[in-house]
């Protein structure tokens, strides 16, 4: 299969790389890596997200190249969906996209559909990051800096820093290649992990005020409010990371976070050490996910939305 | 020179293993692999540290057979000291164990003042583990999961979660080795960073009440206060890794740690990005460190002791 990929790479002419909404490192440092490695080798090539780039995504080589504008799909022969479990992911133009003729899904989601036949999938691999090294190893491409730093970012992102299940003995040595060919892991966490904006600090500041650990069902939950958001004059992209902070407390093993988006509704964002199927949980609201990580979004109070889902947690566990 | 020690190790009948005081994760995994390594190949070890085995710490394989009474010296015919710069970092029995005839230094340390001739010394390497990690497969002993998840502790550890400039191409190639020799990176990192008591998150609501941000002059400070302490119904031990938050604000450079130990007397923790040495910062108040992490203590009163810092870093610049 990944020979029929490097085929299809050789014979085209013109791109278009995309991948999901709500842009991740792995999205973008797939992308932009692969972008580069077609235009080195002299091809044309358009990397288009209907989404924003993320500001501590901005770094990446390349990210200034990225169109939010669809140009015309007739212009293509080939387009490479990246990251994607299903080709709806790449939000409202997918319909638009498939119309191009040949479609190549690089991908690393167990829950993948299948949607494109030529693909390259492995579930058990970290990230599409990883995915792409083993391509461009296999073309014998020698990758930039710049293309090695893409792929890092992809990498260190979707294991959350090497620490998710995921992270293999492959993911590390190839980490330490990437690192060989240029990737500065100090630089790129910096980037990533450091550079946020002070406003977020202050609403992690107020959000804290609102912690709430309920040891007996092992649930913690934190609330981020439209007063708290307005009053640190932060947005709803400062929020990220916010989940994760329950999980760092011994005896905690689903982390709530409660986002108001208007007076009475709330989205939460849930996370599993592994013990529920928080899946489960945001499918009983409407919502989805996988096992560890999933979201829904609620209306009512927020102390009865809360009571509802810690009863959903006893019914799952 | 590492023949040297493989040749002391192989002639030797009993060893002492040590390391600094106020543990760290690569002090203790490297401690815990080599003993798992000598008792494995029939000798006789103790490892003794002076402090006690802070509690994220206890996982780590073999960490109940450290001992904290130091035995009579007169039984052991070599020591090995671990990741110290100076054999003074021992703590209060430094002399009596430098009565042991046989002294080997292994160490990462720029700073290290040579004290031992028979060394295993590389400034550039991350971690005392990744030394650790070049001895055994020089020796060509084969690691076992126990030693290969000391090892990875100590390297994760010490850079960070593999964040540090120190992060190279080697770290990372042998951290994939050692996940191959059975190192779990999740459940490792599960241990060390997720497992915090409930007290220290409710310490770090009550000290983020207490943050400021300088933007002019580049520093972030925030206040550990007793009454936060006796409230949160936590210790010292659980200021851990606080002065690293304000390390993720943009535009901070310099981060200010203010721990009260009495009513008017504090210590400080100093780290930098890069861009001011806080050695010398911390020297001015008969402190000490690194040039990007440094420590004093002050006595005075808080707003005063913030504005002599304030003055000193601008001096500094």
């Amino acid at each position: 299969m990944i020979k029929d990929i490097i085929a299809a790479i050789n014979k085209g002419e013109n791109f278009l790389i995309t991948s999901h909404i709500k842009l991740d490192g792995d999205a973008l440092g797939s992308e932009l890596a692969l972008y580069l490695t077609l235009i080195e080798s002299g091809k044309k090539a358009v990397v288009y997200n209907e989404d924003q780039t993320p500001g501590h995504y901005s770094f990446l080589p390349a990210a200034e190249k990225i169109l939010h504008e669809l140009p015309d799909v007739n212009d293509f022969d080939v387009a490479f969906i990246l990251d994607c479990s299903e080709i709806e992911r790449v939000g409202d133009k997918a319909k638009e996209i498939a119309k191009i003729k040949k479609i190549i899904n690089i991908d690393h989601h167990i829950s993948n559909n299948g949607f494109s036949p030529l693909k390259l999938w492995d579930g058990q691999a970290s990230s599409t990051g990883e995915l792409m090294f083993r391509l461009f190893k296999q073309m014998n491409i020698s990758m930039t800096p710049e293309i090695c730093t893409n792929l890092y970012a992809a990498i260190l992102t979707d294991t959350g820093g090497f620490r998710y299940a995921s992270t293999s003995k492959d993911t590390l040595w190839v980490a330490g290649n990437l690192v060989e060919g240029g990737a500065n892991p100090q630089w790129i966490s910096e980037n990533i992990y450091e550079s946020d904006a002070p406003a977020k600090i202050f609403l992690l500041k107020k959000t804290l005020e609102t912690i709430s650990l309920d040891m007996e069902n092992q649930v913690g939950s934190l609330v981020v409010t439209k007063k708290a958001l307005s009053e640190a004059g932060a947005t709803y992209e400062h929020t990220e990371g916010f989940v994760d902070i329950l999980r760092s407390v011994k005896g905690i093993s689903i982390s709530v976070l409660y986002t108001q988006l208007d007076d009475n509704l709330y989205k939460l964002s849930l996370r599993s050490k592994g013990k529920v199927n928080v899946e489960k949980i945001a499918k009983m609201f409407g919502g989805g996910g996988h096992v560890n990580a999933a979201a829904c979004r609620i209306q009512g109070e927020i102390e009865t939305i809360k009571r509802d889902i810690l009863k959903a947690v006893r019914e799952t566990r």
